[in-house]
């Protein structure tokens, strides 16, 4: 390498130095870490294999023990839990660092990871209830292996019942950074502060939006392209924690592309919304929705 | 590990063993294993490397003869795809494990990869037409290189015209994890059962849905964010089989974000649809068809 | 493998070859190679590294000087970047290979690299009013931290950044595969041709298009599904170069599922469109855009 070129490197490096050195989150005393995304990535796909065993490992489950197969993954996940658990409090708390305050974040994440793992089965169970209702619901769905090993609405739903769980705890960054993994890899973007109830259906799912505060029932159906977003964000931060994202009641399906918007917008129980609509007020129970037959031009083309 | 959490990490244990044991998916007998999809995805690999000699692998073209290297990477391609489909084929038929049987699809899993070995060459005529078609119609394309490279509607179309043949076997499984892996790396969600024609474009391509039962002509364009879809499904596995997805005919255009839905809808030949369409009934031959112009209302913003 | 397998493998290895030699683009002269997409995705990564210390590398920032981390890594990034353009560049110009072509063409590639990394310390300036950007605007949101991690918007600007700086030196092949790259793991389709002021911002992002011949002011606001995309592409190639994407003043902001169309639309300062919006021309300044209440057609559901 020429002199020329190390020298202007060693002055690009300078300029970032100064850029660095602007920024609060570049400055990281010892001790602290940020949460590592390819370990929590990791503690998805290990939960994953936990959850549906024989699908995405590669032991042969019909030559294993399958509840021992369990514990062992289990205590896998539980450690590596704990580890960015703690990471994760800790960097957030910056200025709890004297010993006490530090045993007080390590029994926390302790807590933490271990009530995790307590109600791993009883979300296995509602993830067990999405991939019945995967099947029953999509025509070309071949099978319950299919759905589980093919379908995205089915590994975001996945995603989403474990990220919800650890941001009801409160825990920082790491729902956030699964459920972006679950968005990227899906094109489904369901928030983890959501609240969705039993035998969640998504089909195709690329574009769908569930924002942070949207409630959802029992056994609805969502297309994909469908937002259930915020009327206006213009407040930017000053609306953080309110109630701005819609309330979906049981039975209802909403066909691709319709956009629903505001906390204040209720579809009541059985409703049907058809496809590309757009509505920001209220739905009563047992409605079909649509659009007025949306009048086309046709023209000869020559 | 203290000995509570190893308590607790157990009794977690023994109630995921109770839900796997309330699931017949999770019965797996010795030699019956599911298909791999990380295998899966290796073939969907070695075929592109194949069809794109040059663009995807290390190998230098400049010194490889490249039918012999073709050789080389079918023979490859042949005993994973055997092996993969030999697995999914008696996973299927979990009844069927008398020797015989097991023989009977093994020569089946043989038939049908050598099958598609053979057919490669024509499939990727097809492909190379499409590539001609992307760089023709998308003004931003700078070489077929780039198309095949970057274009990720190129990838779609290339990883559907693969898992369609595969579909058209019945082969279970295999079709639908192929086009799932090209939806979750580009959004587009070409379902293995469609019948797509010749030079087929896809432009963006992200929100793409084309249902299985769609039947789409030679010399078609379709733009990001496009349904080709059903009108309801509420009928759900009633309707599988059915043709509930619409037909497309030769040399049509289909902009941005247009909905067409129903499998007796027709959109008839050389028609272009303008964006931001909604359709649930057929279009003549040679139209253009727009939504009335959409009323827009302004307010000053103060 | 049994001489009939090894035999019909021959014959589909002959048809392949036949094939290649119909194309142009299989055909390559020792010394010339196509650029290696995942040493650009390599780049891509170390950019991200140095652009933000402690994020997605292993090292621990509390321990390390981070001028001098800039430094080695700007090394490497040049190495990658300078080697990649030289095969892009060697790649498209086929017919210029005496010794004094190549001998210019490295000279290029060497000057292109080093120009690049002297102007990263102010793209990664921009990338950071960018932060603010998503920070300030997503009531969601938790922190610059959140975002820098988990923002596939902020994920989608910073590639673009980089992308652009490449375009615009008229690299061919390396600004539309790092493009392309982003949109497949965000849905966020930005060309890297696009002008694109300060403080950017992109929520959730899924399906959003932003055409080549784009421009894009400061302090502007852009939600998922949006298209600013052109009004026909049927005249394909002859477009090429023509501005045909809409113009975006400063301080717009557009929700969720509108589609902008055409070269000469342009949205002027201060402007919000509301979701669903679609628009083929002008909007004035200091304006509020909307559909007209679209009409709903309510039935009950027996």
């Amino acid at each position: 390498m020429g002199e020329d070129i190390k020298k202007k490197i060693a002055q690009a490096a300078t300029e970032l130095g100064k850029n660095y050195s602007r920024q609060g989150i570049f400055e990281v005393s010892v001790g602290q870490k940020l949460p590592k995304r390819s370990e929590i990535i990791d503690i998805v796909n290990e939960i994953r294999r936990v959850v549906f065993p024989g699908f995405f490992g590669d032991e042969n489950t019909a030559y294993v023990e399958l509840e021992s197969f369990a514990g062992s993954t289990l205590a896998i996940i539980y450690e590596k839990l704990f580890k960015q658990i703690r990471v994760a409090l800790l960097y957030d708390k910056k200025d709890e660092n004297t010993d006490a305050d530090i045993k007080n974040i390590e029994d926390k994440a302790e807590a933490y990871a271990l009530d995790f793992i307590e109600n791993l089965p009883r979300i296995q169970e509602l993830i067990l209830k999405d991939v019945e209702a995967e099947l029953a619901g999509d025509p070309a769905a071949g099978s319950k292996e299919e759905v589980i090993f093919c379908y995205p609405g089915l590994f975001a739903i996945f995603v989403y019942r474990i990220a919800h769980e650890l941001y009801k705890q409160g825990i920082p960054y790491i729902p956030r950074i699964m459920s972006e993994y679950a968005h990227g890899k899906t094109g489904i973007d369901i928030n983890p502060g959501a609240n969705i109830g039993e035998y969640f259906f998504i089909d195709h799912g690329t574009g769908i939006v569930i924002g942070e505060t949207t409630t959802i029932g029992n056994n609805v159906k969502i297309y994909q392209g469908v937002t259930l977003g915020a009327l206006s964000t213009m407040k930017g931060q000053q609306l953080s924690g309110v109630k701005r994202h819609p309330t979906i009641e049981d039975n209802v399906v909403i066909y691709a592309n319709t956009t629903i918007l505001g906390g204040e917008t209720v579809v009541g129980e059985n409703s049907v919304v058809a496809g590309n609509s757009f509505i920001t007020a209220s739905i009563p129970a047992n409605t079909r929705v649509s659009m007025h037959k949306p009048e086309l031009k046709l023209r000869e083309r020559k």
